[in-house]
């Protein structure tokens, strides 16, 4: 793939500067060649611009007289993830639906849909255009997978769960595995059947190796646009919002609610009925339960507000033997002045 | 299917007030119609009861008289959980043995076991009567799998591990990887090839992407009854005991020991070579190191008792900053005070 | 497999004490029978050395004298591993490429190579000499796995990525998963399509479900002799040097980098854009951010000295909310001497 400069710019609407060239792709300052385009962000790498070989770089106004060759951006992040979107190769090698695939005769797969051998596609599971299906993935049945989805090598899909369009399933995703669900009895405990599903929204994307388990009786929910990472537990009947950034190894306890736009991030823990609000951001490794207020930003297990959590946990804990050192000495002072003080008084 | 209230009353040996009906199937209060079972627990949701659409609902007698038909019961989760069972409709479209499976001449499968298309099972594997296998399974060499078990799809159980009856391994769960054991030697870390293997009693269940090594020389054991969420992981020659909940992503280091009756909560770490007392809560996101008494509960990293816990981190931990600042003003108000006492002194 | 003791210490050019025997396997001191060698190295288990019915005790020259024949080791876990590995026998009951894989016409596939049935090599891709590929793996196009390497079941290799010489992968872990790169856009996050790749040395291992992430542009790279453990989460971008002990459950961020020779035990989180140094050793669960020293050893989140965080957390923790009380009570007293004091000055 070889795009002009000059054609690369109209596609994205965007101003460049230098003269015109061929690109062949996309990469970092350090490693970009002659005939690639870089990018450059994080002014801590801006050094990078004198030493690249970059053909050109995708950045903001304020670096353009620095670079031979600059494509101008208000979003730069936005407009790298177009260009490598154009230069990108998907993964794989094979379309259409491969002879060594299972598809139940009452399966209803688009004619654009490719299945890869070894691919299980479940009695009246419905699939749409455009989606691929790799190797070793299980679809079950009266599943239905929207348009344009990618399930990638062993992901699986329990029977009756339901994907909407562009979504994507990282290698070893498992959507619709039963909910954690047990009654107590004299005898030890007994599986409460779960007969719910799981919904997942359009343009969501599930980490490789994440679970998301199917409701008791009801639906657990992705909404649409949400980005969910790598080893992510999501427990059953839990409603995550739309847009929200759920990061590595995060898990969410049953019936948990997250609102819109929220970021976790990695190890967080939730408790089950747990509530989340809009918009709201939690550090690495907090530990929620409760309610967490829209728009707030919490850490700490359990969480209070960042601000807090940096100072006690970042400053405070590591002084901690100190300080019991400094309120026992205040003990002793404080003892012997009252001590000299009532001998005083005795004195009188 | 459709059940009359007074049949489902009579197989639970429940009493139930109102007319007889046609059942035909369980749902939340909220969800229900009218030719529905729905159910109350939790005194927080009891307001539903107004607005419900159910046809009956099973509660306590507490409820009974606030709704139009009840099903009294003295474990509503219990028989919630006997009555979705009745309803359940099970995951899977196939019976018995695919030809697109693969099964080694020398294993014994029961006539009444179902392999989905692209499962392995190995030499001399034995496979109990109605056991399902789904797509995508490994079930290694000489391995047993007892009765009445379901290996969702893309279950791994590796050569010579043995499961009891009415196992159940949730999608993507790997039973018998290597356990993690390297001998330091001058030129790196040498693989200590891991001979043991893995022993699941009776009715444990095993969540989504949850992964158990086998042992190094001798077996890792999870005792019958116990539960284990997803993505949990237990490291090799470890031992659990019968009964325990282990929720998400709990990690238990080699050679550990788990009572019975344990709950480990979401999260909760135990380092290698703990011991954990039957019946011991342990709090999520704690941090399990040598050994917690029988009965206790206990939370944080390294775990204390919980209630102190909560205290401490929960109370405590947010005021630390303050905290600091109080001690401050302490010392500098007693230096003050001693050094106004020794001014005194001097004075005299 | 027999093997007389002369003929065993004689390999592992070990001296040994007592009468030549037929050894037939390796097992633990309290399971070992008399044709069975067993080890020693922990102190506080050489009390089994007097019931110990094993034919023979591989252990330091210490105790020699207190078993009727010993292999005198200077390092017994090294020495153990050898003999393991002499009466191991390996996973998988086939051998050759399975008629029922599938292998790409364009694959470079070495004779010596096993593919067992329902596992995928995709186009141009190439793999070494005597690797084994398991049951449900999917190895993409133009990736290259080196000589001797263990694909177990349902273990994935994405497109364009490269594995070393003697690379086990366990089951379920996942190679090359698409990083977590999303731009932020007025409509929602918008992926940054991953067109790097992932590089893994020489005799690395990687655990069960254990998922690395390919680069966006470049390598996400884990260096040669690295052992990484069950359901480890390794970001794009990552960098880990060689020699390094990465325990279960642990979650490195994006773009971090780990130096030679590091320990990361459970659950462990480290945030992207993270350094730390080489033979720095982080303890169970802690959280890692900015930059850690070469040989330091560390623990807490933040992290701070392991030394410190054992006072702070493990002495100081539970004893917070007394040392409130305290303090409350030395502002009470300190307040009335100082009420005292005055209302004496105003005497005067």
């Amino acid at each position: 793939m070889t795009l002009k400069l000059s054609v690369l710019a109209q596609r994205l609407e965007l101003d460049y500067t230098g003269n015109d060239f061929d690109i062949t792709g996309v990469n970092t300052l350090d490693k970009a060649g002659p005939t690639e385009v870089s990018f450059l962000v994080n002014p801590k790498y801006s050094q990078q611009l004198d030493s690249t070989m970059a053909g050109c770089v995708l950045t903001s106004g304020h670096y353009v007289d620095k670079v031979e060759r600059a494509l101008v951006s208000s979003n730069v992040y936005m407009d790298l993830a177009k260009i490598v979107d154009i230069f990108a190769e998907p993964q794989g090698c094979l379309s259409g639906v491969s002879e060594l695939a299972y598809v139940h005769p009452t399966a209803k797969v688009d004619e654009s849909v490719t299945v890869y051998p070894f691919a299980f596609v479940g009695a009246e599971a419905v699939i749409g255009a455009e989606t691929t299906i790799f190797t070793g993935c299980y679809v079950g049945e009266k599943s239905q997978i929207g348009e344009n989805c990618i399930l990638y090598p062993n992901s699986v899909v329990m029977g009756r769960v339901v994907l909407g369009n562009n979504v994507i399933l990282q290698p070893g995703a498992v959507l619709g595995g039963d909910g954690y669900g047990f009654a107590q009895t004299p005898t030890g405990h007994l599986k409460i059947q779960q007969i719910g599903t799981v919904e997942i929204g359009d343009d969501v994307e599930v980490g490789s190796n994440t679970t998301i388990d199917r409701a008791a009786l009801d639906s657990t929910r992705i909404k649409r646009g949400t980005k969910i990472d790598n080893l992510v537990q999501i427990g059953h009947n839990v409603q995550v919002g739309e847009h929200c950034l759920i990061v590595g190894q995060v898990a969410i306890g049953g019936s948990s609610i997250v609102g819109n736009g929220v970021v976790l991030a990695g190890q967080v823990g939730v408790t089950d009925n747990a509530v989340i609000g809009d918009g709201a951001m939690i550090g690495g490794q907090s530990g929620v339960s409760g309610r967490v207020k829209a728009g707030s930003k919490m850490a700490g297990t359990p969480v209070m507000p960042a601000a807090t959590f940096l100072k006690a946990a970042g400053v405070c804990m590591p002084k901690l033997p100190e300080l019991f050192r400094r309120v026992k000495r205040l003990e002793k002072e404080l003892a012997a002045v009252m001590s000299a003080a009532e001998s005083g008084e005795n004195d009188e």
